[in-house]
C-alpha cells in the first residue's frame, strides 16, 4: 500500500461522463437534493458503481458542512483511560447513542499539553460535528478551545466555568453525604476519607458531601488527598491514613478503584473488613464486585451519562432545541459487605 | 451553544481584505507554500489574529490532502474494549507514537455490523490519513473496506488474508509452545487448555502451539473452546473442563483475563493453585499481578505493538519505504507462582 501504487481516484467528472449528465446533477444527487429525474438518478447510481467512485469526504463535508462524526475527549492521564471502568462505560453509552443516530464516535485522548494543542487543531478542522468532554477540570484548555470554536458540545460532569454549555452529571455532593451517613450509622466512630481529584468538580463535591455529613465529628486529620481516582492512589491514601490514625474504623474512598487499593493495604496490615474497619466506594463499577468483600458503594449511571451527553450533542447538531441545559441523573446507594 | 447563536466564521476573504493582499496570497501562506514576501506574510499573520480566522479543516484537507489524524479500529465486542488491558496498552503505545509525530489518534470501535458499514463510510471520507487495525478476523469486512480504499494501513496481529499489508505481531504459536512445555516440566500429567478466539490468528496459533508442545500426550477432550479472551469466558471454560476431566492438573489459559476467570472457579471448587493444579496465562497484562497467586504468563509487548504499528502507518503516509512489511516482536515467559 505504498503511495506509488495508488491509482487515481474516480472523480465526480468521471461519474458525470459515464452517466451522460452534468457534474451539477451528480453533485445534487450526492448531496441528497431533490429536482433530479429518476432516470438521471439511476444512471448516476450505475455510473458510480461502474467507475468505482467514492465520494471524497473532505469535499463532501465542505458541501454538506457535516462529517457525521462526534469526538469524545477524555482528559486524563492515559493510564487512567484504561484503568477506570467508569470512563469505559461512559464511552460505550455514548457510542451506542451515536451509532443509533448513524454517527461515528471518534475517541480522543488528551494527556500531555502537546496533546491539547494538537487536539484544538483537530477540533477546529471540520473533522467532527460535535464533541463530548469527559472529566474536564476548571480552567481546562480544552474547554477554552471548544468554547472559542462554538462547536456543539456536551460535558459529562459540571466544571464551574463552562458557561451555559450543556452538561450531564450526578449530584456528587448529595450522594457522598448519603453514603457517609450510612457508614456512620453502622456505628463507626473514626471515619476518614481518601479524597481524589480535588481539581475536578466530582472530587471537590464528594469531599464537601463527606464533610457536611459528619458535621461536628469531622476531623481534617482523617482526610488524605490523592491526585487520581486510581488503585495505586488508593493504596497510598490508605497507608497514610493508617499511619496517621491507627484507630480509624471507617473509610469513604472516593471511587471503587481507590477503595480496591485501600482494601489491599488493609488486608496486608491485617485489618479485617468489615469487622475492624468499614469501607465504602463510589461508582459501582466492575471493581466493586471483584473486591473481597464486595463493595458498598454509590451506583454511578455511567452508561446513561454517556448516552445522555451524546443525545445532547446530536440535538445541537440537528439544530433542535435542547431538552434542558443541565441533566442530573440518579445515583442510588448499593449496600454490600464491605461496611 | 445552540446553532442560532453561531456567529459567521471569518473567511479567507476577510483575512485578505484586512491584510490588503489577494486571496491567493492568503492561500499560499496557509498551505505553507513559498514565494510570498515576508511583509505579506506578517500582514497576513496579523490579519488572521485580528479577524479571528480559523482555517476550515475540510477545505484545508481538500487542498492538503491531509487530516493529520490516524484512526485506530478495535473490532471487538465493545465490552472487551474496556475489559482487555492489552487492547488498552496497544492503544496507548499507538497514541504516544502518533502524538510525537503530531498526529491525532481517533479511536474507533467496531462492534455491530451497523458499526462496520458506518465505519467504512468514515474511512472513505478523507477524515483520517491512515488506519491501525487491532484484532481483525479472517474475512473481516473492515479489512475488505480498507484494502478497497487503498489507505495507509497497519495491522496489529496477522490475519492470513491481508495480502501484503504491513503488520506487527508476535509469534503466538512459538510462545504458546514454550509456556506449555514449561508447564509440563513442573510435572503435570493432565494438561488442558481454555482456547479463545479461534476465529483470530492469535487464538488459532496459541492452540496450535499448545497441541504441538504436548505431542503424544495431547488429549482433545482437555481443550475447551470459548469465544472471547474474557474473564467470564475463562470462568465458563474452567467449569466445563473441571466437569469433563476432574483429574486435570494443569491449564494453559489463552489470556490473563481468561486465567483470572479460571482461577476464580478453581478457588470456588476448592482446588489449590499451584499445589493441586498449575495455571498459566498469556499477555502479562495488569490482570497477571492482581491474580492470587500472581500468574505465570507470556509477556506480550502490547505498548510496543501499538507503537510499531503507528510508525508503520506514518511511514506510509509520508511516502517513505517501509522498514519491513512484517515485524515480529519478542514475547518472553514470565514465571511467577500460579504454576
Amino acid at each position: 500500500m505504498a503511495s506509488e501504487d495508488r491509482r487515481r481516484r474516480a472523480t465526480v467528472n468521471d461519474v458525470a461522463i459515464e452517466a451522460g449528465v452534468s457534474r451539477g446533477t451528480v453533485s445534487r444527487v450526492l448531496n441528497g437534493k431533490r429536482y433530479v429525474s429518476s432516470e438521471a438518478r439511476s444512471a448516476i447510481d450505475a455510473a458510480i458503481a461502474k467507475v468505482g467512485f467514492v465520494p471524497n469526504g473532505a469535499a463532501r463535508s465542505l458541501v454538506m458542512q457535516r462529517s457525521q462524526a462526534v469526538g469524545l475527549i477524555v482528559h486524563e492521564p492515559s493510564s487512567l483511560f484504561i484503568e477506570d471502568p467508569n470512563i469505559g462505560s461512559i464511552l460505550l453509552g455514548a457510542n451506542e447513542a451515536l451509532s443509533e443516530a448513524d454517527y461515528q464516535m471518534a475517541c480522543l485522548i488528551a494527556d500531555s499539553s502537546r496533546d491539547i494543542t494538537r487536539l484544538s487543531n483537530y477540533l477546529s478542522g471540520g473533522l467532527i460535528d460535535g464533541v463530548i468532554i469527559v472529566s474536564a477540570r476548571e480552567g481546562d484548555a480544552i474547554t477554552r478551545a471548544v468554547s472559542r470554536l462554538d462547536l456543539p458540545t456536551a460535558f459529562v460532569g459540571h466544571p464551574r466555568d463552562i458557561g451555559n454549555a450543556a452538561y450531564v452529571a450526578i449530584d456528587n455532593q448529595t450522594a457522598a453525604h448519603a453514603i457517609t451517613r450510612r457508614l456512620a450509622e453502622t456505628g463507626r466512630r473514626r471515619i476518614g476519607m481518601i479524597a481524589s481529584a480535588l481539581d475536578r468538580d466530582s472530587g471537590a463535591d464528594r469531599l464537601a458531601g463527606f464533610t457536611a455529613a459528619l458535621g461536628n465529628d469531622f476531623d481534617p486529620a482523617l482526610v488524605e488527598s490523592v491526585p487520581l481516582y486510581s488503585y495505586r492512589d488508593g493504596q497510598e491514601g490508605m497507608r497514610a491514613l493508617l499511619q496517621r490514625a491507627p484507630d480509624i474504623d471507617g473509610v469513604f474512598a472516593s471511587s471503587d478503584a481507590v477503595a480496591a487499593g485501600a482494601l489491599e493495604v488493609l488486608h496486608l496490615a491485617g485489618r479485617r473488613v468489615p469487622e475492624d474497619i468499614g469501607i465504602v466506594g463510589f461508582d459501582d463499577s466492575s471493581w466493586a464486585m471483584r473486591c473481597d468483600p464486595p463493595l458498598s458503594t454509590v451506583q454511578q449511571p455511567a452508561t446513561s451519562l454517556g448516552r445522555a451527553a451524546a443525545e445532547a450533542v446530536l440535538r445541537q447538531i440537528r439544530g433542535e432545541e435542547p431538552l434542558q441545559n443541565a441533566q442530573m441523573l440518579e445515583c442510588p446507594i448499593v449496600w454490600r459487605n464491605s461496611a
